[in-house]
């Protein structure tokens, strides 16, 4: 469990000292009292200049130990070479929030910035003041009219908490999350990061939904702890940027954040439960998705549309995004023909304008929403709907129609569409009532229903409560003892793939021709033949692999040859031997390997053997551990399990074992942090089970 | 050549009959005469209504025929039984344009509707008069006021002409395309459709860019050749819907339309010069992107941001639509680093706040615009700057600055993209002076200039002018001849496939073990062994396939195994004898094969062999024929073209020689309309050339 510290003072501050302020006021000066006053925050304040006098009329101290009242909070704007000794009087005057405004620290690209920040660090270490920042627009909290930040924006004030790493997020709320209740932006992290902050939002009761922004992590398995105790509270959704390589590099210079592989990122995700958003701008509507309404129990969508041609975008879209376009029962669809023209059958999606402009638009809506959400093949309802004229005076405006049906359905979300130069109006209006959500496409209706379900999908399966890791050493291969350097192991590694409970290839080490005919003899032929040498990595590169060797006289030639190419190819190399196995055939060849990510320790990569893995890039990733369930996933997710499961007349391979591979390697890697890379190549999986044929491990 | 007809009557009538409008009025009433009074159009209006009098003050006739006054456009919207009638009619009356409104007719569920939608055809065939419709809310003329929908909606008026097969299109084209200028819905297209009207919207000089919402097409070939004959012109937007199954099904449904498969439109549309949108949204800022910017010589991106992590976003966005960060000139670098602080590099993206907040916002902003255009390795850039405060008093508004500074770089494009309260109010003021487009996000800014590049430099290669098919019967093989129903060719397949130009294996058909001994010797082992006969289409599956035969005495073993299991497996199975092959190994194994589509007739389909093509669905498409080039795209398309190229180490294929077995296949389908279908299944590509194994074929 993580310390929960007290971020009350940087949220909901009783006094703040505003340190560095400037005296110079008006558009253009950026001034941060100016902002505070101007955005109607009722709490004291007290700006610090070394001039003193009044600024805005109120009395300036020349420094922060000069404040004789209590502080909850400073918020620093001096030049940076003064920031470290300001920091310091905050601690000494007893102020336990810091928020450093200032920029050129781990975001400079000279070592003075480093150097400020570390001094920055050191002054705080041991207190009992926190530090959000540098580099920072600081905090916001709408609740009680309050920010940091030295920008003039407004938002509007939305249960939603917002954790982001640049400033951009907060002063551009209202285009990204939709508005904010209560937000800040870490900066460089110099202390207070996501953790601190996401159980701050978890624990805030006027909070529904938590946003991120996030660049890069610091403590990636804390921070997917502290997602999975959340998430079922909160829903957390997740915008990562510095996803591409490029992006990637200019996130490392923006804020000193490490940015890591993205698809590894993707897989912590999935693993805490957290929902990852492509673009800034599916935040807000998923927001509102999410606390608009209480659940969705499944994935049948029906759509009811005053235009055929949408009805069509809607049904793309409900395909796109996993959801199945619902099949109504003969009684719905009973009900809709009793009031559709003769000439129109009624299916799903049902065109409701014929009978609307016949038989009066608002009956005919409320009797097809009425119908449609009582049928019990139905989950959710998208309604399609134009907004041309002032609802005011629209005879099409249903809004009061829409929410006096759907009230009726609380357990059925009704998701709503409009088209036309007033469907902002008419968004407005829904939103008040808050029991429909209007989107801005069907594309989006249907993303946001599908986030929907699959987060209170995973709620009800609990499919966030993963594995932790298992007490050290319950695999104990002390291998630390093995190098001080990074070493790369070859047989040794399927021999240590095999202790933990992967099956492996029955092999035998041969150091003579007549040992390798001997033990061919017991293994049995058909076997591979591979050169033992601790200076060989790549075997068949180096003409050290013979397949399919069926007789003695195969073998001795084989042994001969191999014996003789192996020091032209490889001259100076050390000869142990031949590895002898036994030749397996049938089954389907996978990759199964681990890394160590510099974010969130050891990760699993699961995929198609042979050039599928590397040209196909049919991968699936987890952080380990693993437990059987995610095993099962992560062989889902790749075009493997089609195959493993027996396409095209193949005999079907042992998914369960295959997991059970996956789980005792999550496991491996999770025990065993030397291993800093490891790749069973090829793991067979077959009929009866699974066996490793080749491995390589690098330990350091 | 199309024949062009004369839509003027349609889009700019100077006289209007309104036939079947009703006397009712006011809002809910829908009524067609009182929406064309409001819009103030000014030419001639004549209602007409059984009952006469006079509606909204202008006198009904009591049929079309009493009208003495010629009359250019009619807009009938009576009940459906009335229209042939009413058609008729218009048609005495020489009125030669129609459009009927009313519902009802191949969009219905009856016979009755397929009836009278015949009866209209019937009605104006060999006549001079031209029908828009059924099922439409008829056109829209922007520039003169003019629109013929019985639905109140204003849309701005912006170079864009509309064609879509659905009234909400119209309707709603704020949402969609940004605005309107010259738009038409055809509805059921009984008669005039996407050719004609793309034709008028090519030669409309107040047209900039042509948008099209299409369902399904009727003759996709000569659409694709209209297309092509515009796009160098005028770019032309497409957004197909009922792109998924179910879509597919409910667009069949919605206007009678044929929906084909989403493939092969994207492959139509790539090889006419068409450029797909994946949905509505993402046509209004394309449009505004392609009649605002000029061209677009390249593809590297310059960043110039306010905000570091909006930077990442925008890299991010860079390298999701296939664009590059551009690298700085030193001569760049160096004039931003003489105005950035001393702790920070200049780079790209470029983030100018702090450099902005020391000197001076316009100035920098300036400065840094001016250098990066200057840049030659710039092909565009996008600029992020805030938009918190009224454009009126905001310190930060640089509307003026940038369209100066861009002004002096007219071949570069510059996006911008604001964040912020005031967003909107910036764009507008941008969009007065047409200089630059104010995007949505960085990833819209990116998608578009993506999209604005690959335009340019398509019309620069002119990529959009393909073959044509060469004159039938330049490959006569009289397939007709074969039989009247469909048969499957196994063997005969080959035949063709070899005698159009694509080599294939060395086979020979025994007819007696005897035969078979001597035939391979010809040949040479290994030889694969293959059961001919026409009863068994599926021969491995039947046992009649037998690999890599080495020796005399396997050959014989194989050839009398065969002949016993044959008979058991396929009872009564006519057995001509064996094929036999010369082995081939080495190579890569790709599927080329080809079929009729519905709207675009003969479609070629390239992927990989085995079950790359069937499970990783690895598959590029085109309509047949194609030229050198394209058969060299869709190689490009596909992950084949890395495994052929050499992956692994693997000898590289011969991807010229594959190109010219696609080229070769392709004349052979547009040439002979009996194939319905063919798969050379495996082609295998080597260095020096292509071979064909097998081949299956379709005749009808």
């Amino acid at each position: 469990m993580t310390e929960i510290i007290n971020l009350e003072p940087f949220f909901s501050p009783q006094s703040v000292a505003l340190i560095g302020v400037s005296s110079r006021t008006g558009p253009g000066t950026f001034n941060v009292l100016e902002q505070i006053l101007n955005s109607g925050y009722r709490g004291k304040i007290y700006p610090v200049n070394p001039r003193g006098g009044s600024i805005l009329g109120v009395p300036a101290y020349r420094s922060v130990k000069d404040i004789s009242h209590s502080v909850d909070l400073a918020i620093i704007s001096t030049p940076r070479s003064a920031v470290p000794e300001v920091v310091g009087q905050c601690v000494e005057k007893g102020i336990t929030a810091v928020i450093v405004i200032t920029q050129g620290f781990s975001d400079a690209d000279d070592e003075a910035g480093q150097r400020m920040h570390n001094e920055i660090v050191e002054a705080v270490r041991g207190t009992a003041t926190r530090v959000v920042g540098p580099n920072t627009l600081g905090v916001i909290n709408n609740f009680i009219n309050f920010k940091s930040a030295f920008l003039e924006f407004t938002t509007s004030t939305v249960p939603v908490g917002f954790i982001c790493q640049s400033g951009i997020f907060l002063a551009a709320a209202k285009d990204f999350t939709g508005g904010i209740g209560i937000g800040v932006d870490i900066g460089n992290t110099s202390d207070v990061g996501f953790i601190e902050c996401m159980e701050y939002m978890a624990q805030n009761p006027l909070i529904k939904v938590i946003n991120l922004h996030i660049e890069g992590l610091q403590n990636g398995r804390r921070f997917m702890e502290a997602a999975r105790r959340i998430t079922p509270l909160k829903p957390i959704l997740a915008l990562k940027t510095g996803s591409s390589e490029e992006g990637s590099r200019a996130a490392s210079s923006h804020s000193g954040s490490l940015a890591g592989e993205d698809a590894v990122f993707s897989a912590a995700f999935n693993q805490s439960g957290i929902i990852r958003v492509a673009g800034a701008s599916q935040l807000a509507e998923l927001n509102r998705t999410l606390w608009t309404y209480g659940k969705m129990a499944g994935k049948r969508i029906g759509v009811i549309t005053i235009s055929g041609g949408a009805g069509i975008m809607a049904v793309d879209a409900c395909s796109k995004y996993g959801l199945q376009t619902a099949s109504y029962a003969p009684e719905t669809i009973a009900v809709l023909e009793e009031v559709f023209p003769d000439w129109m059958k009624a299916g799903n999606p049902a065109d409701i304008w014929p009978a609307g402009m016949a038989r009066g638009y608002h009956k005919i809506v409320a009797l097809a929403l009425n119908s449609v959400l009582a049928d019990s093949g139905v989950d959710a309802v998208l309604c399609i709907t134009p907004a041309y004229l002032d609802p005011a005076e629209d005879p099409l405006n249903i809004v009061d129609t829409v929410n006096e049906t759907v009230a009726k359905h609380p357990d059925k979300p009704t998701a709503m569409w409009f088209f036309g130069p007033h469907k902002q109006k008419y968004a407005e209006k829904f939103n008040e009532a808050e029991l429909v959500v209007a989107y801005g496409s069907p594309e989006s209706a249907m993303y946001c229903l599908s986030e929907l379900y699959k987060y209170h999908n995973m709620i009800k399966n609990k499919a966030y409560e993963t594995t932790t890791l298992p007490p050290t050493g319950s695999v104990n291969l002390k291998l630390s003892t093995l190098s001080a350097a990074p070493v790369a192991l070859n047989e040794k590694a399927l021999d240590i793939i095999e202790s933990c409970g992967i099956p492996a290839v029955n092999r035998r080490l041969a150091s003579s021709e007549d040992e390798a005919v001997k033990l061919a003899g017991e293994i049995g032929y058909p076997v591979v033949m591979k050169i033992s040498s601790p200076d060989i990595t790549h075997k068949s590169d180096a003409g050290g692999v013979r397949l399919g060797i069926s007789s003695e006289a195969e073998l001795m030639q084989a042994y001969r040859e191999m014996m003789e190419i192996i020091p032209q190819k490889v001259p100076g190399a050390r000869i142990k031997g031949v590895l002898l196995q036994k030749s397996v055939s049938e089954g389907t060849e996978v990759i199964l390997g681990g890394k160590r990510d510099p974010q969130f320790g050891p990760v699993l990569v699961f995929g198609m053997g042979g050039i599928y893995a590397e040209i196909m890039r049919d991968v699936a990733f987890r952080v380990a551990p693993v437990t059987k369930r995610e095993a099962v996933e992560m062989i889902k997710e790749t075009k493997a399990y089609k195959i493993i499961s027996g396409a095209r007349g193949k005999k079907t391979g042992n998914i369960e074992a295959l997991a059970q591979c996956i789980v005792k390697l999550g496991e491996l890697l999770g025990n065993q942090p030397e291993i800093t890379e490891v790749d069973i190549n090829p793991l067979l999986v077959k009929p009866e089970g699974c066996i490793a044929l080749d491995a390589r491990m690098v330990i350091d």
